[in-house]
């Protein structure tokens, strides 16, 4: 980025968005459209904003051509306003710069194989027959365990862990805390006490993941645990062995898939839901937040549990109540016209 | 501490405590009512445990006026025996000496600005341009990125990481594994595939807030995530970008706010309660464990969701029947009478 | 292992297995029923899988007996079958080489006390009077503070955080980004502000625990939190401050024990459940996932709360009708006849 910003004419070139208004307005940054000043783009994606539209200060605002019908100032006009705002936004993103090179501090197995184009930072260690492949970024204090690989254009953040026999595709971006390919949690009860089930898998991450902050990620007991390619997990997500996840779905904070769950393509799991062990999710099945899946589920929709929040006091009547709920339903049998 | 502890007499005194009893008698350290030694003091709080206390061989115990009546042993009293307790107790913690200083293995970055009255341990590694003021202690393995402030007397206790742009007040305690300021959770799905949304803003954190272990807090995408001061947030907590939590507020472990959620100032929220992204919880609001908040709340008073607690076998019946409720009540038409 | 690997022969002596068929048959490693390979061994144990028995190419197969019955391969012949293979495969996991020794970056308080016999890994910090013993294993990136001890032969794989007061017993295993021993969650509300209530305890883990990747264990008020021995904690799990869990209890990923809860021995918390501060349960109680155990449980058997998963339609339906739950029950009296 210069200094002097961008004028929305080159924006819209850049991205391939309409332009109203004036090409020559200058962009040194993004802001909300409520507190956007007149160097700032803004964009408006959701309706329900649109009141805010008239009173924004915002220099150049992104949005839906039949939002700009009218709009005084200087529009980018776009399908999808949010995505193109993104695309525009990472225009002023700063980035920490990460030299090629490892840090005198770092400790690496002889046997790892580090690329010349790769950015390893303070604190790291490298285990045997890891492979960091270049453009990858390991920040500091990350752990990369034994037979693990970095793929190009990868970056670790700092302090991630990777145990063992992890594969991470291309451009695989993770966030600090995560670990990847501890042990699954495997037992067998014998003679009273607990024995351990040897993890012998791996985990194998495809091109485009993103992985949160302190989620993670098993490896498998005997095959791998697979997240397909531009899965995208959020913080605190826990994912078992033997969990498989496909291509494009998303999961958000504190989820979990439990050991061997598959989850389909383009699936969207909400922040606290849990997916139970051994099921399998069909492609674009949406899970609302802090649902319980228990079956497998066949068909793409939405899917919930739970019960609405109530003041606590009208709660604890209802809620004593629903341990009465199959003695309700004996007493008002079914009548023929109930669906 | 010395080592010959306290007398009853100068803890009345120092704490502004009333006196009952063996002015004289010494306190070497604390314990529970039940399992407490004549050497060492004990409260009393709850009424559920006031039988705890004939039994009690506990050479001093705070606790109320009206407890005291007829109670033979020395007391101290207090209005507040547990906060009376909590200020008494910490005489006796044991504090790990962290002289000024920065450990010969720290990385700092040329530009950073690191008071000499600041502890920095082992294998800490600090950005460029960020700031530890005088009296921080950074522990060991802590990460601090890019453009960073650690206020003037916090602790960061170990491992924690600041991704870049937080500001921490003074006097903020962090413990291990923490993250605060990964990048939030923004996607947009363009043409198939995820596009991430640059997240350009920071976390704010204010004075006297403390931060359980391995909680995350993300950093916002336009504005700031921000923390309000004196909150208290338990371990393995998740806050999404833009969310910002009022004064005095208190989450417990394992609970979440997603993304723009805004609470209130003297909230508490359970563990493992959710609140979804965009709402807002006015000041005073409680929220019961394992709750889910689906929409704002804007009047004070405890909250709850969820069902009771059965064993299996019932559980299964009426559970079953959830699925049946709204054909149930349609069964049922309301009367005029009901509520 | 050696290269050869075991002759099915061999297997059935060393495991005191039965065997049916070629005892010179050959593995050299193992496999899913499924997908295993001649070489490899695979285990029957769900009768959920028989039908995969036919078709496995396994060279091997560990079943119950009467799962051999007209079984034309070799078969090792178990009561366990799960345990007889967690047993053999154990034989194929490749352990990475940790030689005793203290790596030149570790940083150690001269008064702690490292066994010759340990292995220190690299960017380690052990704080004052610590002991590590003989046998143990403290990975990249561990930090162990004052007063904590490493039981012979206890393994931390990776950046595990022992906060202060944490003592583990022998053969204890602990994955990454564990925590424990951070203060409690103890507050107390004096004068519109939170106080901090010391945490003076500590935390005893007994032998034979393992605790997950990112759980964390908070140490004490007054006296320890505690884990009898052989108790196996998933990821992502809290445990408050003053819990004890007994013995051979197992707990799944993301569940949760709040402060001063009393977990009997050989009890099983399912995924994402909660059990609140101050309850007991007995032995011997299966909690399913996500449930939330609001009171005290005195008879062994399994639990559960929650609601069923529905299409998200059918759910607001039958939802929004639980509001009127009490309601509706009153409408419909008990009749005598109900149990």
């Amino acid at each position: 980025m210069s200094n002097n910003g961008h004028t929305a004419q080159e924006l819209a070139e850049r991205f391939a968005l309409g332009l109203r208004g004036d090409g020559a307005a200058r962009v040194l940054g993004v802001g909300t459209l409520a507190r956007a000043e007149p160097g700032q783009l803004a964009f408006l994606a959701n309706p329900k904003y649109r009141a805010q539209l008239a009173a924004s200060r915002a220099g150049v605002v992104v949005m839906r051509e039949d939002d700009a019908e009218g709009y005084p100032g200087t529009a980018l006009i776009a399908r999808d306003p949010y995505a193109a705002f993104a695309k525009i936004s990472a225009l002023f993103e700063p980035r920490p710069l990460r030299e090629p090179g490892i840090h005198a501090s770092a400790a690496i197995d002889p046997s790892a194989d580090v690329s010349a184009d790769a950015h390893i930072g303070p604190f790291v260690s490298i285990g045997a027959r890891s492979r960091v492949e270049a453009g990858a970024i390991v920040g500091p204090g990350c752990v990369i365990g034994e037979d693990c690989v970095v793929g190009a254009g990868s970056e670790l953040i700092a302090r991630v862990t990777l145990v063992t026999r992890v594969r991470l595709g291309q451009r695989v971006l993770i966030h600090p805390g995560a670990v990847l390919g501890a042990d699954g949690f495997g037992l067998a009860m014998e003679a009273g006490r607990w024995l351990k089930v040897p993890q012998l898998g791996g985990v194998v991450v495809g091109d485009d993941c993103e992985i949160g902050a302190n989620t993670t990620i098993d490896r498998g007991a005997i095959e791998d645990t697979v997240l397909e390619e531009d899965v995208r997990l959020d913080n605190q997500i826990q994912i078992g062995h033997n969990v498989r996840i496909g291509a494009h779905s998303a999961m958000a904070g504190c989820s979990a898939a439990a050991g061997s769950a598959k989850i389909g393509r383009y699936c969207l799991i909400g922040g606290g839901a849990g997916v139970l062990g051994h099921l399998e999710l069909c492609d674009k099945v949406v899970v609302t937040a802090m649902s319980l899946v228990t079956s497998s589920i066949r068909e793409p929709g939405e899917y919930s549990s739970g019960t609405p929040l109530m003041d606590n006091r009208s709660w604890r009547k209802n809620a004593a109540r629903f341990k009465q709920l199959d003695a309700i339903a004996r007493r008002n049998p079914r009548s023929r016209e109930d669906g």
